[in-house]
């Protein structure tokens, strides 16, 4: 996940050093502070800031007014990949508009989404986004006093602002996958305890083999219970190829890609070839992939594009409207 | 990953179903408010809380105090693993303690670490916990004004509480680890604008070397530019088996895992095996190394425990005290 050097990144620091003064010093100017300097040092970091490209951070600024521009974001696990992405891009998209973002980790808890909701209550914050929410009585009376939240990934039951993907037909874009590779039975596991989107996965993928005519019956199926979605792979996966269940399938949908690693490591205790014996797909394609998880077809979300989304469905909710869906388009790489 | 279930993970819900009531119910009863249930109901809820051995959260209880009990951790990068480590064992910490953490990050950054401080003052955070932090204005003000901050993994200069592992031991344990297995040159490969503890990685490695009679100019060293440790991985290792470099070593330490992935990619694409040819070593032992990186050596970081030790400095802070530095145990696995 290299981050592109753009003027963005341009910090004081090199300003200050263009320019031969104090980072302090540019850091007033920058914010309209320009009494204590001379107009000749004011001209020489407005010259710098140019030349640069430097890009002032509204946060700042808009503290020093006293208004609060605070967004809490409540995540279930801040150690997932997909979940660390959302948080990336979302934290970047709101401090471009201006807002800092703050991260809480709930651990797909009622309870503890309940507490972060009324501490970042106490906090005054501004705007809440929830990934992969869960449904809890804190949230219902916050979204019945019109709170701006934003849901991401997992649509609230009651209704609420969305941004994520069409799971479905994610589900089945990896059915499609497998039948163009003439894999015609391929499996699927999944989360015992399942939300509603990786049930959406699983049920567009089942579906569209079904239309494209695979019997029900020869699509294998595997769950195991936990929230770890590594372990939840590994048992899953263990469940499938279990002697009486038929072994290895040629190609095995896992709902995400942390599923995939775990049913990748029983490949690798059992000497079964990833992917030339078992086509493993994944969902999410994690950046790391690319790096050490080459064997891995995935899914492609764009999560680096969520942030923005989010931040346009947060603008709707504060402007009084209540906006469509935001469904990023999925792709599943030849 | 996978969470143990322990008497922490019995919800509000579990409790509500043993005791046959709502969850708003047993809310309120087990946060002290009994007056409108009856007695019976308050025996039956607290007979579920006994026997399931549900902990009740005090974070919604100080809140309800109004007492602001919120630390912001503040980290560079959300998207390294090693982060996400050492912020799911802070914030779970935190929490057991009665406070709520909120994340902010830095992406390395001094200017936005200075805007973050700044923001998370005008929220009244009751404390600092900084992950790699670099020096800034509002930080070094921040330390001026006696604010209460944990330094993690990366020492303040200008000193400060700090959890953090010895650096310069582990460096030097990698190097034992190569010399045990006969490996009498190996290299090493670091980013270009390293850090304290990076740099103090490198040190370790390199003088044990040469305590142990190799000789310094056999040590080989590269680096790369960039923020990305992927990336500065895979640009040192190709910097270092140049062949003007002489090839790929048989041993090669890399500072932390994420460069190690960096370079795995490298010798995939060349066709060099890891750990065959190249015994490749890197620091943070991630646990998704156990799942999909198995090929990787790694000097383990105990992070799940950081999280206690930066709440034992925060409460010496917050008393009065500036405790000594607390330094946790790593170890190489054999």
């Amino acid at each position: 996940m290299q981050r592109p050097v753009s003027a963005a990144q341009v910090s004081l620091a090199t300003v200050a050093a263009e320019a031969g003064v104090s980072v302090a010093t540019v850091s007033r100017i920058v914010n309209g502070e320009t009494r204590r300097a001379s107009a000749q040092t004011v001209m020489r970091v407005q010259a710098a800031v140019v030349a640069l490209g430097y890009q002032p951070n509204h946060v700042g600024r808009a503290l020093r007014r006293r208004q609060s521009r605070v967004v809490a974001m409540l995540a279930p696990n801040l150690d997932n990949p997909a979940m660390a992405a959302i948080a990336v891009s979302t934290e970047a998209a709101l401090r471009a508009a201006g807002y800092v973002m703050i991260l809480c980790d709930t651990h797909d808890r009622a309870d503890l989404q309940d507490e972060y909701l009324q501490a970042m209550r106490s906090q005054l914050v501004q705007g809440y986004v929830l990934v992969s929410a869960v449904t809890s009585p804190a949230l219902s009376d916050a979204l019945a006093r019109g709170e701006p939240i934003v849901f991401v990934s997992r649509r609230n039951p009651e209704g609420g602002a969305y941004v994520g993907i069409d799971n479905h037909a994610a589900g089945a874009a990896a059915a499609d996958y497998c039948l163009a590779r003439s894999i015609t039975e391929p499996a699927v596991i999944f989360p015992a305890q399942g939300s509603s989107s990786t049930a959406a996965r699983v049920a567009g993928f089942v579906e569209r083999l079904i239309v494209r005519g695979v019997e029900a019956d020869r699509i294998r199926r595997a769950s195991a219970p936990g929230l770890s979605h590594l372990q939840v792979g590994y048992d899953a996966a263990r469940a499938l190829v279990a002697a009486s269940a038929g072994g290895w399938p040629k190609g095995l949908l896992c709902v995400s890609d942390m599923m995939a690693y775990g049913a990748y490591r029983l490949a690798v205790e059992r000497g079964v070839a990833i992917p030339e014996t078992c086509l493993l797909i994944g969902i999410d394609a994690n950046p790391l992939n690319a790096w050490i998880a080459p064997w891995l077809t995935s899914v492609h979300i764009p999560y680096p594009d969520f942030g923005a989304k989010v931040v346009e469905q947060l603008t709707a909710l504060w402007g009084g409207t209540m906006p469509d869906d935001i469904l990023l388009p999925h792709s599943l790489e030849p």
